[in-house]
């Protein structure tokens, strides 16, 4: 089984380590490409179709096909377009506590009105149109089952954002009309999204019509974590 | 302990086999009666009364009394009416993802309208006004906790339900004057019924009024994917 | 690691003992106060400022500093109260499925009109305006998940409440205004409070704004069915 995964908001592919391991000893061939913009050192002048364009590239690159395509988060608005891109060489769609965008949204359109505030404000206070998370918002809501240690040293690997790709209305039409199959992965403890109106699940769940469920324990985070149970839990949503 | 337990669509008596072991060992009396129109090779001509007047037959026949009576799915349609028939035999109530249906309603008043567009085109499509649920969402929307192999095993033993008693609508105002104790069981990962407004849990649960909530994790066919794990919520469920 | 563990209605300081000796073990000093009014054989006319006051004098005749501050059901108004009494003193507030009032609100007006009536109804049978839990209610809606002989035994322990204090409004604008860190415990399979529109979470636990989210197994009494469990999620809620 050959398996692409997409990373959120400030992390890079490199991050999928300890659970690309555990996927591997299972049997999967793993590819975790960096969306374009991403990591430290680079230009963050990108927005949300370039990002895109980055993985559809990496993946004609290396002549991909019959795989799983999963987005963590961020990457959920990334997977819908580069399905939209290359539906052929897809053989399932793997939301994990991802965004599944409305056609026309943006990613802000979809995030309560507390976060578009702070990530505005954070973004007008940066040189480059990027955003960071507050130490403290990472700590509570999004990796809210790690010690402070671990919250610490993984927040320390993280990089700014770029924020053009937030605000970025996507053009969903074609993606609504792709029919090969979908799962979506929910962690029971992820408060990235505040749980009810505006929660991951069943909100963005339900949009993808007749999908596979598969939970698990944990936070927004939990690739670091428990990342056994993500692999399982990925195993469990990308079979067949 | 006495059980009785009332499959859902689809399924007949039979297919309790691995639970039944499981409470047998435990010391449970277990009794899995098929509905009437249930099975292979059966009469699918029955009404939502004759399937309820099967169970009673079975109830009074075998002189049971003082048993646990448990649905599962539409299984929780059969025990309310069960229930109005024979209140004083019965100890408890226990719901498992079944459905517990308003006064007057049918159980297709109570799926969302894409199940009720999807039935009413297969029951219209068969011979004998019956309906089966294609593979697909069989596999990801009832059994997505299974292997591939084993949702085709156990989809292949299953057969065509018939459609008249997902129509009749229920005189249920005897149930809700009813007060033995009674239980709910929800499977954490049971999308059939899609989680939000059309939900099992806590939409059906709550017309219990006062009840016992029991969870575990595991999809709207647990039965066959952990029957041990269900059998424990059965027990804890079905419990004095 | 110092915590303050408020204990819910009907219970006392007492009740903590299985919670409060894993938490020893791990290396806390534990505190379980008795809040006013609470116990057997103890004058019950008691409004809510006495009963916060209770904990406040507490707190202060033993010096507590950088403590956490946890609250369980009920306690949860009280913890509210006594952050806004002694703010300098506390570390972090931990609420585990108890309630978060808006300001200007009674646990009365957070309850669903079904309980208000209940309480009422008790309340004005009593001859010292207590409130005291019907067994069935205990056994089936609080202590789901443990059997019968413990249900009763614990049961047997509690004592009625004193009813003043969940009719009296409390004024929590300073409350609002406080900014130390804070957490949720939520129990899954809590249904003191029936889940959905007036469940616990996120209902509650929203109100707490940026917040760290604990969930586990167990019904609204799990310090008793599982006091390891209970524990080690108060130390995930609790550190740093």
């Amino acid at each position: 089984m050959k398996i692409v995964l997409i990373h959120g908001s400030w992390h890079t592919g490199e991050h999928w380590q300890p659970v690309a391991d555990h996927l591997r000893k299972a049997g999967y061939e793993v590819h975790t490409p960096t969306v374009a913009g991403h990591g430290k050192n680079v230009d963050k002048n990108v927005n949300h179709a370039d990002c895109t364009r980055s993985i559809v590239d990496y993946i004609t690159a290396n002549n991909l096909s019959d795989f799983v395509l999963l987005g963590h988060s961020y990457g959920g608005t990334i997977i819908s377009k580069v399905a939209e891109a290359v539906p052929e060489r897809i053989r399932r769609l793997v939301y994990w506590n991802a965004f599944v965008l409305n056609d026309g949204e943006s990613l802000n359109d979809a995030t309560p009105p507390h976060y578009q505030a702070l990530f505005d404000q954070i973004a007008g206070a940066s040189t480059d149109n990027t955003i960071m998370l507050p130490f403290q918002v990472w700590r509570e809501a999004f990796i809210n089952d790690a010690d402070l240690e671990l919250a610490q040293q993984v927040y320390d690997s993280l990089s700014s954002e770029p924020y053009q790709p937030f605000v970025d209305k996507l053009d969903l039409k074609k993606f609504y009309t792709l029919t090969m199959p979908r799962s979506y992965i929910n962690c029971t403890e992820d408060i990235a999204l505040p749980p009810g109106e505006y929660g991951w699940h069943p909100r963005m769940s339900s949009r993808l019509g007749l999908h596979r469920l598969v939970q698990l324990s944990g936070s927004h985070e939990v690739m670091f974590t428990a990342p056994a149970r993500l692999a399982e839990a990925i195993i469990a949503a990308a079979r067949d």
